[in-house]
């Protein structure tokens, strides 16, 4: 039997694999993972790759040669007009006929990465302030002396019709060997009209680094800069955590430490980006000479410490940035260990607490395109909120959620890592719960498999909407005496009510998962900031309405939509006008980084959104302590009135209850 | 008798003076050289010194008490009025009435500087790149939170009407804490709409270094922004005349040293300008960081040495330069210690081997409008011409002089330094020379004190010059075998004709000082090539006239007018129409400094002047022949016509000597 050569791209292995193989089993004997949930059923259509042909061309094998089996009907029905186009085929379906070149699109990619800051697909056709331009010339002669940069500069001018206007000094050092060498045939690198590489001949693709640096996870993007397409994604603990959790504790750690508290924290940051663009242009097996810009965003102080601005001011009202515009930088200059000519962009920031990455998030929502009223929340360690619309325009508050919703100051809360208790259900007749813990494939019915370690964000706001809704804590948040569980019960040292999530038999921990009391006020802080804030947003705009939820951020993205409007988090809206949007701040960058214009309309919009600095709102001590008590109690919630209507009331059922017992003893 | 404290700027030399001592004896006694050639007879008026007020209501003292004696009436005659308002004096006519601080200016400074690049006045008004404005704002509240960027782009816009719309990196980094330490008063440093220094309070003077790189020399003036003035120069060998003398050699190390060779002479040359820049500024007692904006020229091969670019193409047909456009870059990035935002402005190079500093020369004298047809001649170890007017447009080109004007391939040839023989005339009835040599007060009228070592290059073509103008040379050239002096002799090894311009016991070397019949060749190559250049470019602007001849850069300042045309080194000119304007290059440098519209026009004039490729001219080689030979013999030079019939006819003179000794003997 025949054995032809596979490679995978970007991974770039490669093996040789009998004829008739289907590419899912090649991939497999490969070490390549593929995204397949239907196990090969043929329903799924996840297990997708794209055939490059380009490859055979290039050694010149006839490519009109089908190497692959011919399109099955189920093919036919699961790809769209484009993917067949762009020569995708689902994995399971195609067998090896010859030799082959395929790429595995990042959706099709498998992996158990846990921080899932995925990139979306964007809404924008590239038109990157960074371009690539083919140019052939004639060498200078006594009569066409001209200067070599103003030969490339006509070069790009009759050929593409592209101004150049000056050229970066290192890469002007390689231009004269480099023009000679390639024959006077060479790709320009043109950055907003400077020159920043000349590479001998022509290049076809080229990439781009987009980089969302959290309080928490550092999320960067190579990204194709001809579709737009992050062909790799790569996710880091923030180093600074080291130096403290969140925002303020790190500007403490600077203000504590002059000078070297700064210097040690943007040296890190720096250090995980250099080896992050290691890990990403080495998986897709490029350079990073081959990188010639960055778009990164930030909060503000993350905005601040990567800059090495002192970022003590931030911190404390009125909370003014350095310099709230976008920042143009050479990499060189931020010690970013991309091409030496290369450029970083940096995201304006809007204002007060509200940064860079809110920003990313604005333009990659357009709220202020919208004909209906968006509400979008971005929930890190801090919560920032848009408001707004075409006609009103948008305005943007920061309401501090505190640590809870990341699993801090919760009893037994924690990160969202594998063993966290994300999702959960509570029977309204028993009280009982079921949950799903992360790294685990189902609920909670094998007992023997469950290994708990704690509960993350996502879990601890479904737990507390579930026992707000099955009566065990009433509307102030306080634990009903009525309810009849065994697993209400009294913490032995405070006295405090605690409601049993998981026995210890179902933990790694050896010991029960409960939540607290103070685990359900902690919530009610963080879900009631949140929403005294949209309610101020409301009133500043002159709205009573709210018609979409867009939940942005990693964190949001895991959220059960139905428990946030239970908790109270937002105002009313319809259940299917709620969208989770996964990393908007990361889309957002990436957005401006194969797009000149949403570059441009960032820093527009960062100063048309108007800030509002909630301390100085006189009520909003009121607004926040009325928003503290699920909220859709005192405001009108018609949309969850039904489930609301049916809470039970265990003082009576309870009494009924024992009435019937009492009834049935006689 | 009272004393007072004088104190002379720049150099900053104090000391006790006695009342009624002239400040031209006060100088003396703290070691503080002023010009004065007149030897104190109140005739030379050289001796001017400006007198600083300020100082005085600095410290409280009423500074309308006059602290110098009144006016004299030698004092009115020879100072200018605006001389007068600027506090000017005659420091041999003042004597000091109490405590004084007064100023040396440039022209009137004493010193042996035998490189005499000194800065000229400047004819344009100060509208520099790099501009300062004080502005007070009011601090950040929740009210008002803007950034602080926006709150300083705020504040120049209306206090000022400046855009501002970036800020370098390593400026904002400070940008923060200066504010808030300096209460919102603030000096901003503008250049070109970025932000690049922020200083506490109100700065009132500020400068900018000018640096003319030269083959041999650097000359670097340190000017004040915002009166142009250059308040001290400083001259330096180029320390790349170890890696060869002129500038093919140097191309020719950088070729046989790859990556290796222009790292050196690149490093050589920014050490150098870092010595410099610390010279100047420790001169003015102001520091390094003062400093936020240089402006540089240098010929095409020092250009591209200065910015580390490959020079090779720069020396060989069609000579392409990397880039001829102006190039600005951070200091930086070329490794230049000034302050760290502070940037780099290299001057557009214009074409072939027409570089940077003819761009400065270009500008500074401005042929592009003239009404005139301009000749302008920089003679530097290359010859670059310029030629035209308004009407006609200007023309380049550059003609190898060789280093024979320099002093190299002379056979005593030497630089411009102590002991060369630099000015010299020759005795039409005697043929006995007479000649003045650089460090010596007189003429050859002591012989115990002469002490001649060489001849340098002004020196050689007056010596040239003059033995053409007595007959000792014919039209071609050669020795005329009649002309009656013992100084005319054959060189026993060659056989070749020879004239003494020094005997041994006039020289230091020990040994006769001659011109030889090589000498005179290779002055005729250079002298002709320079001639032959001008023809072609008359010719090609269709011109039958020179109206003006400017000779530029330091060595055509010292050349004798006359024997230049009598050398025919230029077209005929009127001689009260040829002028020297010392380093026209290093005062364009300065103009671009302090004027941005110059710097401008510099780009645009380095593009519009059309450049001559000489070689590319068929006939060339035959201009150049006939040009060889004392072109004045077939072209018409009526200025000088009475001359050149004067010239003796040896022949014709020694017969009828002959026969009157006959005569008389019989």
């Amino acid at each position: 039997m025949n054995e032809y050569t596979v490679i995978f791209q970007p991974s770039g292995r490669r093996g040789k694999i009998k004829e008739d193989t289907n590419l899912l089993e090649a991939a497999r004997s490969l070490g390549v993972e593929i995204e397949s949930i239907c196990g090969e059923k043929k329903t799924c259509g996840k297990c997708k790759i794209q055939v490059e042909e380009g490859f055979f061309e290039k050694y010149g094998v006839d490519s009109k040669v089908d190497h692959l089996t011919g399109w099955t009907k189920d093919e036919q029905r699961m790809l769209t007009t484009a993917e067949k186009e762009n020569k995708y085929r689902l994995s399971c379906l195609a067998h090896v006929k010859g030799d082959l070149l395929v790429f595995v699109p990042e959706e099709s990619r498998g992996g158990q990465q846990v921080v899932r800051k995925k990139a979306g697909k964007l809404r924008h056709k590239p038109d990157p302030a960074l371009t690539i331009h083919y140019i052939e010339m004639a060498p200078p002669t006594l009569h066409d002396p001209l200067d070599d940069f103003l030969r490339i500069k006509n070069a790009l001018k009759e050929q593409h019709g592209v101004d150049a206007d000056r050229v970066d000094i290192l890469c002007l050092r390689d231009m004269t060997m480099t023009l000679r060498k390639a024959d006077w045939k060479v790709t320009v690198f043109l950055w907003q009209g400077e020159i920043v590489r000349v590479a001998p001949g022509k290049v076809e693709t080229y990439y781009g680094i987009a980089v969302d640096i959290g309080t928490t996870t550092v999320a960067a993007y190579l990204t194709d800069m001809k579709t737009g397409r992050a062909v790799v994604t790569d996710s880091k603990m923030n180093p600074q955590v080291i130096f403290g959790e969140d925002v303020m504790s790190r500007i403490t750690y600077a203000m504590q430490h002059p000078g070297a508290g700064l210097e040690k924290m943007h040296g890190a940051i720096i250090n995980t980006l250099n080896e992050m663009i290691g890990n990403l242009t080495a998986e897709h097996m490029i350079t990073r000479e081959d990188i010639l810009e960055m778009v990164l965003v930030g909060n503000t102080a993350m905005h601040h410490i990567l800059l090495k601005l002192d970022p003590q001011f931030v911190g404390v009202a009125p909370f003014p940035t350095a310099m709230a515009k976008a920042v143009d930088i050479k990499a060189r200059d931020l010690g970013i260990n991309i091409h030496k000519s290369g450029n970083i962009h940096v995201l304006a920031n809007e204002a007060g607490f509200v940064g860079a990455d809110n920003c990313a998030v604005l333009i990659n929502e357009e709220p202020y395109n919208s004909e209906e009223m968006v509400l979008i929340i971005d929930i890190g360690t801090n919560g920032e909120l848009l408001f707004g619309s075409r006609k009103t325009g948008v305005v943007s508050c920061s309401v501090a959620t505190g640590p809870a919703l990341e699993g801090a100051q919760i009893k037994f809360g924690m990160r969202a890592a594998p063993g966290a208790i994300e999702k959960v259900e509570i029977d309204q007749e028993t009280l009982e719960p079921r949950f799903k813990v992360i790294g685990k494939a189902h609920w909670n019915i094998h007992i023997e498999e469950i290994d708990a370690k704690g509960i993350c964000g996502s879990g601890i706001i479904d737990v507390v909407a579930e026992m707000f809704r099955t009566g065990i804590i009433d509307k102030g948040g306080r634990f009903n005496k009525f309810a009849p569980s065994p697993r209400i019960r009294k913490e032995p040292d405070t006295g405090m009510n605690e409601y049993v999530l998981a026995y210890k038999d179902q933990t790694s921990i050896g010991k029960d998962i409960v939540v607290t009391q103070g685990d359900v006020r902690a919530i009610q802080l963080a879900v009631g900031s949140i929403y005294a804030g949209a309610v101020i947003m409301m009133r500043e705009l002159n709205c009573a309405k709210v018609d979409k939820v867009i939940l942005a951020g990693a964190f949001g993205s895991h959220l059960n939509q139905f428990s946030c409007l239970i908790m109270g988090m937002f105002p009313d809206c319809a259940m299917e006008n709620i969208y989770s949007v996964g990393n908007a701040a990361g889309d957002g960058a990436r957005l401006c980084l194969i797009n000149k214009l949403k570059r441009k309309e960032a820093d527009e919009m960062a100063r048309k959104v108007r800030y509002l600095e909630l301390t100085v709102f006189k009520d909003f001590e009121r607004v926040f302590m009325k928003a503290m008590q699920f909220p859709h109690m005192e405001d009108p919630f018609p949309t969850i009135q039904h489930v609301l209507n049916e809470i039970p009331d265990w003082k009576k059922i309870v009494k009924e209850r024992e009435a019937e017992e009492k009834a049935k003893a006689q």
